[in-house]
């Protein structure tokens, strides 16, 4: 992947503990692809608040915010967009003349894609997970007009999450749940890529399955959902989603579901 | 020109008033001839200290430094290479694992020319010029065991540039110059563009011709000096050594000639 850079050219970064190669490769293909004069850089801070300093101090357009600094950020920038106050979480930080808004792009991201595959309302929901991307998921459905069950083992996080939306918590998957949401690790790719989150008779039960794993896109769950007929949401659409939003954020320019797709392909490539 | 980035990718930056592309275009394109993983992105901070708690913030290896920053920036960083100390100004910061030090590469180029050029330290030099980069210059010169005049048409920094270095001052040339150096923007690309800085009678008497003007490198003075037979330094080789002295600095790799003269010929073209 190749990138030029001259006097004019435009910053991006990201901000994580362990960066990934995966925003860096999305980012800067889509620049080249589009012709647009920016640049995308990982960053592993050592001091989240000289960070953001340097986000101001050094003309930085945009910042992509991962763990473990989704919270922190929130006291050090000027405002939060809804869908970062939403669930209190940043994960987009956009640099307008100085000025610093927060942004949760996996809020959006979901949101978006619970309309364009048109999920009935009123489904019952069962939600494994209850970390910080459970949140924003949850903040999503609910307000798409869903309520549920969060299903946790986490005895803190588990109440936490499903009292802040007004949910059901059970260490079980309920009975009659029709959309199936898996927000843990479980199926990702290592030690347990082999984990099918829902059974197979849960998921015969369910109108509908949801799997915010991306890596692979074809998790276990998927698999068995497929194999059950029954229709489903892939971790892949929403990292793809939320990366074109934050891409619009910094550029103005939405790119092409058809451009997202092939961002997606060549940041997946190693 | 052409930049790889990946999440290993090591961020050199530039802080001016009002960038140029030649530093972004000149490491740039040393970083791709010799296979570095660098980018160099030319940043025109709104406010110097928040720029350099940016360098530390995110991890930034190292910033050239121009007007009107090379003095600012002295009491935000952490120590000064005696290239800086000597002449209280930073034209090169480096960040090694958070702790900033400030070179002055001008001097150190200057300083390389002379002893490489075989200047004879005997030779009483005459100077025009007394602003930073003069500086710069007549504290090599000195260093390089020469005494002279400062000739300069401002009552205040001419005097004090000279009595500095413990030279002469005085406006107009003095008599048996032996080596000439232009420091003014006399002869640069622009409205005085047109005017030699020394006379041919000046440069008849003179044993060598030194112009810092980088653009064009063949002003009227080195245009006089070559046709009345004086051997020259010229202002492209001042730029070109200490550019490669920061690249170095930054990479721990020093260009070739060959490398830095192909560098700087990318550079000015446009």
């Amino acid at each position: 992947m190749v990138n030029h850079v001259d006097r004019e050219t435009t910053l991006c970064i990201s901000l994580a503990a362990r960066p990934s190669n995966h925003g860096v490769r999305f980012h800067n293909w889509l620049y080249a692809e589009l012709g647009l004069n920016y640049i995308y850089k990982a960053v592993a801070p050592t001091d989240i608040t000289a960070a953001v300093a340097g986000i101001r101090g050094l003309d930085i357009r945009g910042a992509g915010v991962s763990m473990p600094y989704k919270q922190d950020v929130i006291p050090l920038i000027d405002s939060l967009d809804p869908s970062a106050e939403r669930i209190d979480a940043v994960n987009t930080i956009v640099n307008t003349d100085g000025e610093l808004t927060g942004y949760n792009t996996d809020y959006v991201a979901v949101a978006s894609l619970l309309r364009t595959h048109g999920v009935d309302p009123s489904l019952p929901v069962a939600l494994r997970g209850s970390g910080g991307m459970a949140n924003a998921v949850v903040a999503a459905l609910a307000d798409h007009g869903m309520t549920g069950t969060v299903v946790a083992r986490n005895h803190q996080t588990g109440p936490a999450l499903a009292q802040r939306y007004g949910w059901d918590y059970s260490t079980e998957v309920p009975e009659g749940a029709g959309l199936l949401v898996n927000v843990t690790p479980l199926g990702m790719r290592g030690e347990d890529e082999d984990v099918q989150v829902f059974s197979d008779g849960e998921i015969a039960e369910a109108a509908m399955v949801f799997d915010v794993v991306a890596y692979p896109v074809r998790t276990p769950l998927i698999e068995a959902a497929e194999r059950l007929g029954r229709p489903t949401i892939n971790g892949g659409e929403v990292v793809a989603l939320q990366a074109a939003e934050q891409f619009a954020l910094y550029t103005g320019v939405r790119p092409t579901d058809e451009q997202v797709i092939a961002a997606e392909e060549f940041a997946n490539r190693d």
